[in-house]
């Protein structure tokens, strides 16, 4: 036998899905605005100055110190039954019926979201987005080979009878939706529009995702129940991530009995289970963290932040300029007076020395290139108040 | 609109992919084999007692209180550069040339597996393994509706000739193998079949992927170097599950740029980045930990336990059994005399109080039922003999 040199051999075939996982054109940006002069609106990262850090290095202490041999062993692949169970307390707190078999702790809501499509999903179905939406949705259910189809979207979310004429004309298998804060406009779901949209869903067999990990960020307004609290069909992601601090990779999964069990299956092949160490410290430190004085404070800096960019932004931005007026969350939409794009401003706004994200990222279809996202959470309301100013600068 | 009830609905459809994931029959097995009177080779666990747990639990305290809040930000998918960097040093040492670029941070080398097949495979690829191989890799594949390809293989791996004969006969993508100390037979690719392995390989434009959990356990015989020493197109899977601990879910791919640059990329879909305590705790502890000292005590005490377990074997069973003899690792294959199935054995052991796995859980395509799987890393001296004991009686 004889090698043929690597020299001439073709280009790897990667498979199809590689194809439709476009990396990220936002991840490129972050990199520019990760420059030292650069006031940044354009991550998505929570403040990190609020992170629980003394109560979460004590919990690793004490599960470690205490529980180490069992700690650092293989772990069930439903997760650590104690988080699961806290997990259960809080989601009925907030109306959703559920039990520990019907929660599987992920690495992250990303992978809940992940083994949603996995187990839900063949090549070539149907999946209703909100436009603009999530933008790593996009691209995982595009390595799903899904077909996605923007639903018609306004500050109340997806409008009911564009969603109900989609359901009509096509067999939608999946309709994907962040509830409350969306990323990126930062508006929610409209409470007369939770309970239509799960009816509809169940109508016409469609399995609704509600990707939830800003609900517990609410600081101004009234909460609505999350769509899970009206119907036990619908498959709902968690996360700690905005919570407690993203670095720990810890999420969930709810849903119906016989689809958390199959993503449980297929959460063995993707990883047999997420590390024990962060499952046990975050479970014990539930035991006597104080979790709800802590969601106060989040809600009361966010909110201010929040604040602070619109008060800045209507002072320093010209006229035909409009944006969102979020109750919760970590983001604010920009809509830009006619004349300039996205594009153009994220340029001028660099050189003004601030980023943002060009919105047409986040649309489905036909981008709108009228956008720009802003993020209130990580920065002080001095760089946010000089943020604003040069971005009012860079669209003169 | 009118809601129809839930229960009139019909089955809930889940993608093809469910259908190709059988859950582990392992997993009941093990269930069975958790009973306090009963002594377990099933499992595949390493020694708890052997964890480094205060070196951990001191590395975890010191990233958490010395740099808790970038540790606990979100992180970037290919991992903590300097752990990043300590695999090249640690790969180099082995003979394998590779660079940080070329290293991506996994949730345990599973998630390694499971993201070279999402960019690897498309539904009905070919993937050639040996036989018996991996049971999760073969329930992997079937997620990912590969064909699976058995190769005849024997103490050496698979048989040379075997190999390109199904090379020639079908458009293989995948070749999958453990290299070192096979699961489930304990034993390794024969020296001088690794180069012609590859070079075949490169020849046919099939993509290797070099499982290598036990690489670094071996107790006796002479190392021969990996696969991914012999070829830049191996793809190959390193972890710390068995050298470290299960339980931080640390695991790594190394493999050519363009492969590593669309696993992260299919990372990133899948769950953004692994956590970053584990990954800064383990470079941590890195710096100061003999992590050479501690695989010298891991090689001498399953060493040991492995040669007790030939030792009882040789003493207690009934002629006709035979015994693979492993050089490393966790695992030891053996072969029942003629009259009695693994299925039988298995009941009967469970009976005399030991717990084995019955082999035909790893063959693909038609199972042989001649075999089962002996894990010798997680008992004691006195219950290896006693287990054994009680094997022993199960057949006669």
């Amino acid at each position: 036998m004889t090698a043929s040199p690597v020299t001439t051999r073709a280009p790897r075939r990667l498979s199809r899905r590689v194809e439709r996982m476009n990396p990220s054109a936002v991840r490129e940006i972050l990199k520019v605005a990760g420059r030292a002069e650069i006031i940044s609106f354009a991550g998505g990262l929570p403040a990190p100055e609020l992170f629980p850090v003394d109560a979460i290095a004590a919990a690793h202490e004490q599960v470690l110190r205490k529980e180490g041999r069992s700690t650092l062993q293989y772990g069930v692949t439903e997760g650590h039954l104690p988080l699961r169970q806290w997990i259960v307390e809080r989601m009925r707190s907030r109306g959703v019926e559920t039990s520990p078999d019907q929660i599987l702790i992920t690495s992250g809501a990303q992978q809940a979201l992940d083994l949603a499509a996995r187990v839900l999903l063949d090549p070539g179905d149907v999946v209703a987005v909100e436009n603009p939406t999530y933008l790593a949705a996009i691209q995982l259910f595009g390595g799903y080979e899904s077909h996605l189809v923007p639903i018609d979207s306004d500050d109340g979310g997806m409008r009911i009878e564009a969603l109900e004429q989609a359901l009509k004309s096509q067999p939608i298998r999946v309709i994907y939706l962040v509830t409350d804060f969306q990323n990126p406009r930062g508006t929610s779901v409209a409470p007369e529009r939770r309970d239509a949209l799960v009816r509809l869903a169940e109508q016409y067999g469609a399995v609704v995702i509600e990707d939830d990990p800003y609900g517990e960020l609410r600081f101004s307004g009234e909460a609505s129940a999350p769509l899970a609290a009206r119907s036990s069909e619908v498959v709902y992601l968690g996360t700690f991530s905005k919570t407690l601090a993203p670095g720990m990779r810890l999420g969930w999964m709810h849903g119906p009995p016989d689809l958390v069990r199959a993503a449980t299956i297929a959460k063995q092949s993707a990883d047999l289970h997420t590390a024990m160490v962060g499952q046990r410290a975050a479970a014990t430190l539930f035991e006597t963290f104080d979790y709800d004085g802590h969601l106060q404070t989040l809600r009361k800096v966010y909110g201010e932040r929040c604040l602070a960019m619109q008060q800045a932004l209507e002072q320093h931005l010209p006229s035909g300029a409009r944006w969102t007026s979020p109750e919760g969350g970590l983001f604010l939409w920009l809509e830009l007076p006619e004349g300039t794009t996205d594009m153009q401003l994220f340029d001028r706004a660099i050189e003004s020395g601030v980023a943002v994200v060009p919105g047409s990222a986040f649309f489905c279809g036909k981008p709108e290139h009228r956008f720009v996202r802003l993020n209130f959470s990580n920065q002080s309301l001095e760089r946010i108040e000089e943020g604003i100013a040069r971005l009012g600068q860079a669209l003169r």
